[in-house]
């Protein structure tokens, strides 16, 4: 029966992956279509986990010494021409504003699709003195990227980010600051959304528009494919030299800082879905789920229910849970589907015969697992299970990741891996030629650089590797 | 001395308000003009206010029942044409977007300078039963008009807001939601902001365009305008017919259901200079103030000093204070003016012999005021000041305002009254004519309708008087 109702509202997940995913992000109402293509509306229950990744990502931004700020959304488009490479990258994707107050303007606007330029025009003006530095902002805003083919919370023509920029004396601070913020996003990643990582160098090809080197943290989906989950950037002084954000250093000659940028956007949720979900649906982690627990009364006719429930609410609530009492006139199994597919960690059954023997049944969301508990004891049993539940969540994504993570020496064994839902890891002689033609024939990218630096060949030509490269196909 | 420093950064108040704001929010680093004309750069000290603006406002929305959602920035223009009024309030102001990806656009479209369209079409579409109502969402976002004279917080094209739009099964509902949310609003601004506000109806002029009701708050600036703070509107069916938002209702009958939409914006930020700023800069209040305290070391290079002052920012943190101990190379009395300047409510002065004497010297900004404490006690007696420096300013604020509210019979009473920097009160019939007389001869425009409706005579035209209005010139 239940299997049945699943079945008629969201595609299996093993035969059909992407419509698998559009049925989750619909119905359960993280997300809706816009009226203008390629725009999303982020609905409460979606916009609740993004609430909830700010807050967790802002703390963590804070504690680094980084400060909030707000820059305006329109870019003169002049500004983009100032970086040479920047603007071959972002030129083809900007929405202009051409027109406004009735009047043409004399020089058309762009809808930011990233701010470096923006913010480097600014440092300028800031910027006097080595004691000025470092300079720490970032800002939570929306951004523009005018997309062919879209899809909610992947790839949309406006999303939601965070985008820290920051500029530095120094070139090892520049590049201190690119990889702390990198590994700020790893433990972020582990530690809340319970999606193991793994992060590294971009090849030319994969790097930023602008920057000397770009860092990427990779997660994988539960298709095999690899999402990019956060980006940081090393710009060394290309920005500061087009923005010509300089300062009087303690010698007394003017230099050119050294700047970063790093970013994470709403795609987090499209990577917490396709990195947990299952057959039923979603499965939160209860660190960013919007409700950790729901209760659902059986029998809430019955004397008492309804009102042992209520309280069931309040004390978890007091101890800084955050619950929901489902007290609609739907059946408790409509509501159990209901809720499974909403992905809230923990279910709190409870019913007359539960409430005379002093116990309540919890369903474990990730495990399918229920467990009798003594009443007395739930909030206790609640908190700890909920902290199981967390890193047993990063403990299975992380068995199955690495259970997919293969090697290859040639091109076929690459496109063997990744035809069967692998990241592949192969050597790479550093040319783009070799980058192109695994693209071409596998349809696999260059996601990072491993670590592990083993393969002595590359596996397109054969010739030396330079690098070890995790291939695999993207979202 | 300290005199002459503060009359060299920033105009006199006195003398020339205006220019005393643009010093103010320019060299306290609040705020900068973006490169686009009209544009504002809100910086981190700027940025914090609004940081906790949000959270305090964020916390009432959602213990009133509301929850967050994001809408998208672009509107198709077609949308603004489906409600009279609304296009033709809004579409002078709108900046649009005619190419995107390279290519132009089929259709034009909208940057948002407000969503109650783009709201309505989803709610259309999400809205099936009288189970689904009330609809009670709001946003955090950037808007955008486009406007011939700027000036940063308080008229810039792009700003940042949050916007509640509700829809309701019944009119009752919808009004007392208007007025609910108006309640939450002041409350906010006298709690938090320190500031006493007029609310009440606006007059059809000027109400919100596509409104059946509008309700303003209203502050008085130092000068003696008003600052319009916040606004509710009870919309009726206007939007609900224009986009099709209906309903199954109980009886079996489709119908149209009533909608709201409130907001406030960073014009808060305007609202908190103008009201509370003096000679020497900022005086902000302590909810909202970035920090709250400034420990400024005096010969900081003696043995201990330095440790002692870390251990007070310490404790106070701890106790959950926002303080920032000022261990820069600067002059005590530089580092005075300075801080004095940014309006930090409390400022904790400790020197060598204050420490030996167990002592410390706590400067109030509100009130000028220097008081010596017992070190020992020092948490305690930061918690008790900022909470009545925090009464204080918004008991000071309440006498200032009204000791400038005043009654007009005549035209002349009205000038006098409004030159003079007052509120006014006076009489009116109602009509269009005499409203648009008041401000073609006096500059003053009708804030909103007083709550003793007082006046028999129009002051104006005297024929009955259907309201008494608080007319002020306005920001």
């Amino acid at each position: 029966m239940a299997k049945d109702n699943f079945v008629e509202q969201i595609a299996d997940i093993e035969k059909d992956f992407p419509q698998w995913y559009t049925d989750v992000v619909i119905k359960t109402k993280l997300v809706d279509y816009g009226p203008v293509k390629g725009t999303m509306v982020i609905r409460p229950y979606g916009y609740a986990i993004w609430e909830n990744i700010q807050k967790e990502l802002d703390a963590r931004f804070k504690a680094t010494g980084h400060q909030n700020a707000y820059f305006p959304l329109l870019i003169p488009m002049n500004y983009f021409t100032k970086e040479a490479e920047h603007v071959e990258g972002f030129a083809p994707e900007v929405a202009v504003v051409t027109h406004a107050g009735g009047e043409e303007l004399a020089e058309p606007l762009a809808i930011r699709p990233t701010s470096e330029t923006i913010f480097g025009s600014m440092y300028s003006k800031w910027l006097q003195s080595y004691r000025d530095l470092p300079i720490l902002i970032n800002q939570w805003a929306n951004v523009m990227r005018w997309e062919k083919t879209t899809r909610p919370f992947l790839r949309t023509s406006e999303f939601l980010w965070q985008e820290g920029h920051t500029a530095h004396a120094e070139e090892s601070e520049a590049v201190e600051e690119t990889m702390k913020m990198l590994g700020v996003y790893k433990e972020f990643a582990e530690t809340c959304l319970a999606i193991p990582v793994i992060c590294g160098k971009k090849t030319e090809k994969e790097k930023f528009a602008g920057a000397v080197a770009t860092y990427g943290m990779e997660a994988m989906m539960k298709d095999g494919k690899s999402l990019q989950a956060g980006t940081t950037h090393f710009l060394g002084q290309n920005f500061a030299k087009a923005f010509d954000i300089k300062y009087l250093d303690k010698d007394g000659a003017l230099k050119y800082a050294y700047t970063s940028s790093w970013g994470v956007s709403t795609r987090l949720i499209g990577a917490l879905i396709m990195a947990h979900g299952d057959q039923r649906g979603l499965v939160l982690p209860p660190k960013v789920a919007p409700y950790q627990v729901v209760i659902v009364p059986i029998a809430a006719k019955k004397a008492g229910v309804l009102e042992i429930c209520a309280k069931v609410k309040q004390l978890l609530e007091s101890a800084g849970v955050r619950v929901i009492l489902d007290e609609t006139d739907n059946s408790p199994g409509w509501k159990f589907n209901e809720w499974e597919m909403k992905g809230v960690p923990l279910r709190i059954e409870l019913g007359p015969r539960d409430i005379e023997a002093g116990n309540a049944l919890i369903f474990r969301r990730d495990t399918l697992e229920k467990t009798e508990y003594k009443l007395e004891n739930i909030v206790h049993e609640v908190q700890t299970l909920l902290k199981t539940v967390q890193s047993d969540m990063l403990e299975a994504a992380r068995v199955r990741r690495d259970g997919k993570i293969v090697y290859a020496n040639d091109m076929r064994g690459i496109l063997q891996g990744v035809e069967s839902g692998n990241f592949v890891k192969a050597g790479w002689c550093g040319c783009r030629g070799c980058e192109d033609k695994i693209k071409a024939e596998t349809a696999a990218t260059a996601r990072v650089y491993a670590e592990d630096e083993t393969s002595e060949k590359c596996a397109v030509c054969g010739k030396n590797a330079k690098h070890t490269v995790i291939f695999a196909r993207a979202y």
